[in-house]
């Protein structure tokens, strides 16, 4: 007997692929131009030049031996200086290299980070609607997968049903904001009272539980007013999974870090069991050239003003069709209600105006659709017709 | 409490990392070239140069979206189909691009193809000497480690003793040739040996066991004569693990692939399965630049024969100063008998003399040392008298 529950999961595609797939189908069917596919959440705009040109000057002016050899599994001690710096820069932190371990993206930063911390029966919790692969990485790690409600219509944090979630098992809560799939962005005053909660969770009970701030959006905001706040300034028992995937638009090259609060007292255990679990899973280190690239453009973004004018053309349009939308502060995705109470049935129907939409349902939430706005501009005014149409059929 | 399996293994370096500082320590100490370090398997010849001219081209001539964007998570088609194409004219196989799965390196090659096969409390058995990671890699899947002695002084293996550890709980069996630390070989006759014990105790007990091959070393065999078989012709359950660190010095950057034999009935359920243990253990896709590089350079190899020439110095001068030494086909390893029983009292007293090789106890055998000769033929040279006065010093 193989392993079954792996075997499951190899078979089953996620809904997302699935529909992506039946896109690609769709489009050979009928042409690429009148398909409207708004299901994968890959970025649309290309990575900055400054990538293009440092990947081209590295390659070309660096000793091969050192530039393509291992760097020690937690990662070059120099890019991770970098990391540091500049967090320490933004965030007015206090962390140094040896907080950082570079990964191969966010979810391996995830899952190095769940290895670390859990023991088989644990619980780790998060707010729907959340990254369905959270539970597949919980249960890889021997957690059991507690999702907790957002509030609904804002999917702000509840608070109250939160507390209620807490247990003696509780290990960590993963945040993630800005969220997929809905792009809401926890402000300061909901970071400062999840703080609270687990402080005071962890006096009454004894147990620490972990805050794990999942942040491949973070630059991915859309309004100069907006912050996405740093989990390390309110609680000690912190860790942040960060991934260049959307910031730099590097999804498929595997590049990101976790960097661990220095201000918890147990900082050495929690990093080095990071460093065991990155051991455990397979990860020998973080691709060298794109640590090396990190190293040159750590500050740099993708030009994200064409994601906020597609949210906006999106939302604005989307509203005057009848729709109702949570205009979202950040990544790149609209959660929008469905105009039945069946999401998946709502889907369907949206495939026959040739709309790609993903259902809610894999996401944590019934009711709804995400919308991957990361697509050319052009793309979505073509769309609108069929938004508008497909509005008008539920009349 | 933390997962203290995983603190514990990000705590203990292992000893060839220990060994790699302390030659770092010392280098600051008396020098550079007065260290001689034979501590890690981090290639020393370049990549070859059709590694650069590619990498260049196709950065600055590629659609930054589609280059740097996902890949499915098996790996782009066009890049699997390569890989299969080039295996079935290299081995006579009739694999196809659905056969093989891209892999951030051989240690995720290897922690995937585990995921995928093993329940909690099966054996997965290994010959000794092994890489010390297998052990690692088989617990987190929930394997027992079998470890299984080879033939004294050949290193090749012993089928008396594989045939008493075979069980109903045997799942795998890994073999690694050429091999890390012994640099041994398995020929066609081992090959064909190993399949027909496998084959006769399944046979008998109606309990598949899985022959998991792990070729990094492929292409590093240093006589024409020389040809690592490949399993698939042999063994239908069979699944290779490879990378391109290397075959082409590629360490740092993490590209392999796993190739599952369509020749075995269950194929798709281990394909599956394969899948799915890639997902939960967080690995998205292999990184997309450089699958596009293997699309290029697939049947490239870094210069070899400067590795060979290694070997013949190495081998000739300490054979002459009195060591016993298996003259290895292949890696870059010399597996050295120790001049005393303690491999570990032997590397520390080499240490006096600067030289700084690896007890072969972690590697599951006493009374040897492991020589990694991808270093320089310099600094060899300067290091001979070394060996011989370490050699003297036991007289």
């Amino acid at each position: 007997m193989l392993n079954e529950t792996n075997v499951a999961l190899g078979k089953t595609r996620s809904s997302i692929r699935e529909l992506f797939e039946y896109g690609n189908k769709r489009k050979a069917e009928i042409g690429e131009r009148n398909v409207y596919d708004f299901s994968l959440g890959n970025p649309s705009v290309p990575a900055p030049e400054e990538v293009k040109n440092a990947l081209l000057d590295i390659i070309a002016n660096s000793d091969p031996v050192a530039l393509h050899g291992y760097t020690s599994a937690q990662g070059a001690y120099s890019v991770r200086k970098t990391v540091a710096d500049y967090l320490n820069k933004l965030f007015a932190t206090k962390l140094d290299a040896d907080c950082i371990y570079m990964t191969c993206g966010a979810a391996a930063s995830l899952t190095i980070t769940l290895n670390a911390l859990v023991n088989v029966g644990d619980e780790v919790i998060a707010f729907s609607p959340y990254f369905p692969e959270y539970k597949v990485f919980c249960n890889h790690a021997g957690a059991v997968f507690v999702a907790v409600e957002s509030e609904r219509d804002t999917f702000q944090i509840d608070f109250e049903k939160l507390e209620k979630a807490l247990t003696a098992k509780t290990k960590a809560v993963i945040i993630n904001s800005p969220n997929n799939p809905s792009g809401v962005v926890y402000g300061e005053g909901v970071i400062k009272k999840l703080a609270e909660v687990l402080k005071k969770f962890s006096a009454e009970t004894g147990n620490t539980v972990y805050l794990i701030s999942d942040e491949p959006y973070r630059e991915l905001v859309f309004d100069g007013s907006i912050k996405v706040p740093c989990v390390f300034n309110y609680y000690a028992h912190s860790i942040v999974c960060y991934s260049y995937s959307k910031s730099l638009s590097l999804p498929g090259e595997r590049i990101g870090y976790i960097a661990v609060n220095n201000a918890m007292a147990e900082f050495s255990e929690v990093y080095a069991g990071i460093c065991g679990a990155g051991r455990v899973l397979g990860y020998v280190c973080a691709p060298a050239l794109f640590q090396r690239l990190v190293e040159r453009v750590y500050d740099k973004t993708s030009d994200i003003s064409i994601y906020k004018a597609n949210r906006d053309t999106l939302c604005s349009a989307l509203e005057e069709y009848g729709y109702k939308v949570v205009r979202p502060d950040g990544a790149f995705y609209l959660f929008v209600k469905a105009l039945e109470e069946d999401a998946k049935a709502f889907a369907e129907r949206a495939k026959e105006y040739e709309l790609l939409l993903v259902a809610g349902d894999d996401f944590g939430v019934k009711g709804y659709v995400r919308i991957a706005y990361c697509v050319s501009a052009d793309m979505i005014e073509r769309a609108l017709p069929a938004f508008k149409k497909l509005a008008e059929s539920y009349k």
